[in-house]
């Protein structure tokens, strides 16, 4: 049996501002860090260790890693930085608060742009300057890998690869892998693993900064699942997140 | 015409202590912190990017690079970790303190073992608490690449490989490196690429978290180097440096 652990990053000054954030780099905040650091202490007491870690190359994701590694005295471990990892992109809603864009737009449209799982928001321009196009960090995608929007079905579609070239193998050979991401990303990885449909995986919401634990079998096939700490405070994250599209 | 920087690790807590720490894994102090902190503000306003990162799987480059990076908005930035640029192993002298052991053996004798090119201090035994060969970031070396002490030239036989296969091509193709190492690691590099005798790099002092630019012709031999910031305060970081193994 093999374990895989998941984790969304922690708090970061967009949750906080409860604004669409996908590709945008914003950064985590205090309590942010402090969710890492909780999340390290967490796993190190429950005698977690890992051989390679993946995230994605958004600041917010990789600070809540190298804190976790931090105080795991894990800090040594590899560490794959993949854009497929990234968050959805929210196209033209990036930097919009979510209340007001529901206020705006109406509950239920942000509801099926923020959950319906093939409909995706109005894309951005590529001569928009938050388009990624001109990142460095994007520079070996090839121009159609650089999304002007997505709806959970192109994340899907992009986050699959890293899982069948990277994490996979990895597992498959006896490494443990820890994935530090996003709200979305790792829903794409959950819809894939556990077979969801598009209905259920809109009713997944996965808490920032809580490690997931998924049991997997010879074929890398979920046994089970579960969040490593307080049962109660979690589900209450998890309600919170399910909470953040409404208009009050 | 390429630039390669190479970076010393921040202050450490037995930087701080004056100990001989060679694989010991001891974090950076705050005073270390905030010395990659202004590195890393150093190489942003002086226009510098990179495309790759090099370091050790010692905590203290680790941390240094990972703040410096912080710093300059490149958290993205992908990052090889290897044990070959790690600290020179100091055999039986990690852990003691660098004056008592100048007043205990002598200043000559310590200054021999800190500096000779190929005298070695005494080895630890593989049941040493300290040995580095039962460590999980060590798992995939063969059992005769662990070191139980190491001289200058074994430091430069086991660095170079990494320069030669990891590094080198990466200037070569186009990429701008970064490395984030030690003292004796940097300066097995610079003996390497400068081709100083094995006195001449008796002299070479590396001062904590500083900038250090190679400029590198086509061949990747070097054309000039030189440290970011104030030269006068890298010129007493040097001198301090060379004053730590004196008794007093």
């Amino acid at each position: 049996m093999y374990k895989l652990v998941l984790m969304r990053h922690g708090e970061s000054q967009w949750n906080l501002e409860n604004r669409f954030t996908g590709w945008a780099d914003v950064d985590l905040t205090d309590k942010g860090r402090e969710e890492a650091r909780k999340a390290g202490e967490l796993l190190k007491s429950e005698g977690f260790s890992f051989d390679v870690a993946y995230t994605s190359v958004l600041t917010r994701a990789i600070h809540t890693l190298e804190i976790a590694l931090r105080t795991m005295g894990m800090s040594w471990l590899p560490v794959v930085k993949t854009w497929r990892l990234n968050e959805r992109h929210y196209g033209d809603l990036q930097g919009l608060n979510k209340a007001e864009t529901a206020a705006k737009f109406g509950e239920e449209q942000v509801l099926i742009w923020r959950r319906a799982y093939a409909i995706a928001p109005n894309p951005m321009t590529v001569d928009d300057p938050r388009f990624a196009g001109k990142d460095p960090r994007y520079a070996k995608l090839k121009p159609q890998e650089v999304p002007l929007t997505e709806c959970l079905k192109d994340t899907v579609d992009r986050v699959i690869p890293i899982w069948n070239e990277g994490i996979a193998p990895a597992i498959q050979s006896g490494k443990k892998v820890l994935v530090a991401a996003h709200g979305n990303s790792l829903r794409a990885l959950i819809k894939y693993l556990d077979g969801l449909s598009e209905d259920d995986i809109l009713k997944v919401n996965i808490p920032t900064a809580r490690p997931l634990v998924y049991e997997l079998d010879n074929n890398l096939k979920p046994i089970r699942h579960y969040y490593l700490g307080d049962q109660a405070e979690i589900e209450a994250a998890m309600a919170a997140v399910a909470n953040q599209g409404k208009a009050k």
